[in-house]
């Protein structure tokens, strides 16, 4: 990109979504995103910001100077904007908060007061509400007078005098009634609250579950404090899932954009782990170096049954997982779950006990190895499904992420049960 | 539950949300559903039956006589209609088709000839269009006049008189402004259209890219047939980041409430994948065979390597997966990923190269062992980061899904280079 060519740059990017400006962002390289941002300047969309991953904002931020800050903030809405202050320090959180109007800032900083990934982090302040004994007609009017309304709303809330959210009237509805026809006698059915300090994860497995637009959020003692639309509970829904993925794999929160540098370093603690367990199953190995000595079979089948193990345990174990973040898993249906696990590791444990019994015995020509072989698959499968859904579950029990049972944990499980079974057996009946 | 409670149980279940009554019915088991299905009866829910996954639903079908079936179906929605007759045999679909009245017959019908998983079958008929010289005063007639308003709808469509949408107008707007104002001068600036041919996925993509609410569907001459909106957008997103990680895990389209038998089965086919592709590694193993005789040390640290360098694969190939479903690996910065994973690979095999080194010296005694560990480990983990992003890569080219590259098909890689480094070098090395 040259100089000379900043228009015709500015005119192409106006064209683009602030989303995908954001991703075009994050997918050049660091030195390119900076001649970039310089070049953009003044005229940078200050949504392209809250669009931005945390690694490529802060570069996008640092080259920002106050002014472009300030401005770029004021068009934002207030849980864009504590979106962005959040992760800053304090210097920078301060030039932003002046920036802000008094409302504004007032409404970011009692948001900031909310734990991160409560729902008062989530909600914004913008919303519609209406008191009971309002018609069609008033709220129109209302509508119509004010000159601030939210961008994003799909409800008009209505509250009691205390400020306590009574119902909500989908605008579908008001539309479609008589300015004389009273907003109380359109409320929907149903109709949940969500209390502030709720966690995200919970706010966005309501929206999911109960198919929510929106909803209004309440402190402790029932009084409206904001609103949360189903576009941030999307947001939370998809980086749960994510998240849950990436734990099973031992990956931290990394982005696409990070440096070779970050994702080496954040690999590593994972890595290292797993170092530790597969050293416990080496040991384990190691009590049976004269068995392996006296049949060099074992040593070229021992991948097999620790592979079979972990995969089956690895398959139960993203079951569980998944089940566990949709509630699909509860304390009606453990004991059923587990049981089952149990059975269907033990039913394909026998199933691939003959496949592989024919293989080890083809192989190497030796009957009882097969034997061996049958023996520890069925066993480590069986175990295999039990590793897999009494881990997580123990760890959900314990208010750990059931995620964090990764791989890494209950495959050491497998692999030693499944060294143990199959190096011991080799001993005892082939020696 | 007796029969006598027939009563108390229908006064329960009516306060209950129908996806916690689905929910509910996934979780007991099979003869507890039968049961409960049979003394509800006629007084099901019929948005349960949208709720429910496919192996419950079937069930609950089946225990419908014709006539409840009917009544149930004429309260939903056209795109619950859809989902439920989609996965039904032909007899049964007649039944619920007849039941409808001609004009959701006809857009049921019209919907089923779209592909599986295409916008055109995600989307609703129902929806509110305005011609474009409209103005808010004759749309708010319009609405307060129809007795037949969708349940759901967030935008006024504007079409033009050939029916090709033109742009779209938010609720909040319409409410907002004086009845003379044109409809026309309150659209939204961005405005997409959804091809009906599209996939799911694409679809989910959109609205989560672009924090849409709802969206016109239009056929292939651009014409208005539908409108999806962004709880529709919800589902599939959920459903697309869950199916990575299934697929990733080799696990199947398995729910909790399906049946031993019938996880058993469905996890077989991938173990024996899995089981086939061990045996490869096993092959190579073999050819070392003599090798691992003469140093049994070499048997027990095997695994080490196997399992650091299946580990390593994982966690780049679970980013890669996401990042290619997000649309964050692209064109542009494909060569800057892969080259960034090939060097962090080799930086973490170099730190790991240290200590597993340091751990075979000391362990075994064996200075050299230390060094072939040490060289096995670069090379595996340099090789599991070039594996764990090109299989992916290479998938998406070739038009299947990326996360098909599961855990499985990345670890015989690692497997296979990682026993070849090993036992390669400790044959040159060690005898």
């Amino acid at each position: 990109v040259e100089a000379g060519e900043r228009l015709r740059l500015i005119e192409t990017l106006d064209h683009l979504h602030p989303a995908d400006i954001a991703d075009l962002l994050e997918q050049i390289d660091v030195s390119q995103r900076e001649r970039l941002i310089e070049l953009w300047g003044k005229d940078l969309n200050p949504e392209v910001l809250s669009e931005l991953e945390e690694g490529a904002r802060d570069l996008v931020l640092a080259t920002l100077t106050p002014d472009q800050l300030s401005s770029a903030v004021q068009e934002l809405e207030t849980d864009d904007v504590v979106y962005l202050v959040e992760d800053m320090d304090e210097p920078q959180q301060e030039i932003l908060l002046d920036a802000l109007d008094d409302a504004d800032r007032v409404a970011v900083e009692q948001s900031l007061t909310y734990d991160e990934y409560s729902a008062g982090r989530m909600m914004q302040r913008e919303m519609v509400t209406a008191p009971e004994h309002w018609t069609v007609g008033d709220i129109i009017d209302f509508m119509r007078a004010s000159d601030d309304l939210p961008e994003q709303f799909y409800d008009i809330i209505i509250v009691d005098p205390a400020l306590k959210p009574v119902g909500e009237v989908r605008l579908g509805k008001v539309m479609a009634h008589p300015r004389t026809v009273k907003l109380s006698t359109l409320m929907e059915d149903e109709f949940r609250t969500i209390p502030v300090n709720q966690s995200q994860e919970d706010v966005a497995y309501a929206f999911n579950q109960y198919h929510m637009i929106q909803a209004p959020v309440v402190d402790e003692h029932g009084r409206l404090v904001g609103t949360i639309t189903i576009d941030d509970a999307m947001d939370v829904l998809e980086d749960e899932a994510e998240e849950d993925m990436r734990l099973l794999a031992g990956v931290g929160d990394e982005e696409i954009s990070d440096s070779t540098w970050a994702i080496a370093k954040r690999r590593f603690p994972w890595l290292l782990v797993n170092l530790l367990t597969a050293v416990i199953a080496s040991i384990v190995i190691s009590l049976f170096a004269d068995t392996l000595e006296a049949v060099v079979a074992l040593a070229i089948l021992m991948p097999i049954v620790a592979s079979m193990g972990g995969n089956a345990a690895t398959q139960t174990l993203t079951v569980a997982v998944r089940a566990i973040a949709t509630r699909d898993l509860t304390a009606s249906n453990m004991m059923r779950v587990v049981r089952r696990e149990l059975v269907a590791g033990t039913l394909n444990g026998v199933a691939f006990a003959i496949i592989i019994a024919i293989i080890g015995m083809v192989w190497f020509g030796i009957p009882m190895l097969g034997v061996v072989l049958a023996i520890a698959m069925v066993g480590n499968l069986a175990v295999a499904g039990l590793a897999g859904i009494l881990i997580p579950i123990a760890l959900d029990k314990a208010g750990a992420d059931p995620a964090l049972a990764s791989g890494t944990f209950v495959t050491t499980v497998t692999d030693v049960v499944g060294f143990m079974l199959f190096l011991g057996l080799a001993s005892a009946l082939l020696l």
